[in-house]
């Protein structure tokens, strides 16, 4: 909510740009070099104003009258915003049932997104290979990170283990968390933390659906 | 977005909710019958102006001048809130790695949310007690949301079923469902759905990384 910058975009917006890459490299492919913003409205279902709002958000080319956006250029700017081209791939700490779950989830690459290694402490699960995903000892996290320049971890492991394994993941050159152990995490302040707490998910469909019901 | 209601909360505000909970059963079990706005907010670490809008869109008691509010009846206006004596119970479909993290997932106890049954079509799982659960068979997903009153339905699938376990759990009386599955699901207008889309969550780090990198 803080945020003070030209590129802001909704979490609708976000949700909205693999769609927009899709549709792009669609007519790349059939060799279209422009496109106007009413085109693709009218393709993907979407309203042209938001179209255009979205991706003024992600791109800074004017568009051309008459012809449109630069197709190219609209699927570099996107792949750009998404980061893929310098923040895609990521490490997984914490092989328990939610960390599988994750790796074993088809939707991230619809966005281009990557969990390139894992990592557990426990033996039985290093070596196994899980959804193409090879799992890791915890020593060897920052010779991998390092190594793959993996600046994205992804904390999976119970909650009396997350700082510890933060800790570990910003010593390797990581510079975002997306933290699923219920526990507040302290980082230096040049690294992202997302929090993803499901109860406060739950919390607030429980919460919508009791104000439906008391209001029925 | 396009809540109309006195009861609007931030998802930072019902955040919250469980720390004022927990904080006000503690004066109670002392047997303090008021608690003012400014103790809370000293007790709590947070700022009083934010206690005082939280407790107005949970509660209609003004607060007494001098003395505060009452224990009791914030406590049950907060729990009234999260739908602690309606829709506190859930249904989960679905037993793979992602329904396991759920269901022994520690977090939802402190928003007093429960999944009460599990469903899964693999007879190898069915009978299985996951963190105190029972994994039930699908065929008896009717019988057991109705004799057990589960308002709530998550939905932990792969997508291809979401849609079929979906249409499942209305036909059970399930008003909310919590939807896992990178699907859109269609439901009968009185049916509230919740998407949990991991995809965008990440994509959202993915590309606020981007951008602090692009920065520096």
């Amino acid at each position: 909510m803080q945020e003070q910058d030209t590129h802001v975009l909704s979490v609708q917006g976000i949700k909205r740009l693999p769609y927009y890459l899709k549709y792009l490299k669609e007519l790349q492919t059939k060799g279209m070099e422009y496109v106007p913003a009413g085109a693709i409205a009218e393709s993907l279902n979407i309203y042209e104003v938001q179209v255009r709002k979205d991706l003024a958000a992600v791109s800074s080319q004017p568009g051309k009258p008459r012809v449109g956006f630069s197709v190219d250029s609209l699927i570099a700017d996107i792949e750009h915003f998404l980061g893929y081209d310098c923040a895609h791939t990521a490490a997984l700490v914490g092989v328990g049932h939610l960390g599988k779950a994750l790796m074993s989830y088809s939707g991230f690459a619809d966005y281009g997104l990557d969990i390139a290694a894992a990592f557990d402490c426990d033996p039985a699960l290093v070596g196994q290979c899980i959804h193409g995903c090879e799992v890791f000892p915890m020593e060897r996290l920052s010779e991998i990170c390092r190594q793959r320049k993996l600046l994205i971890g992804i904390i999976t492991t119970p909650a009396p283990q997350a700082q510890g394994v933060c800790d570990a993941l910003v010593r390797a050159g990581v510079r975002a968390i997306w933290n699923f152990a219920h526990v507040h995490l302290h980082v230096p302040k040049d690294v992202l933390v997302q929090n993803e707490d499901m109860a406060v998910s739950f919390a607030l469909l429980s919460s919508k659906l009791a104000q439906t019901l008391r209001q029925e």
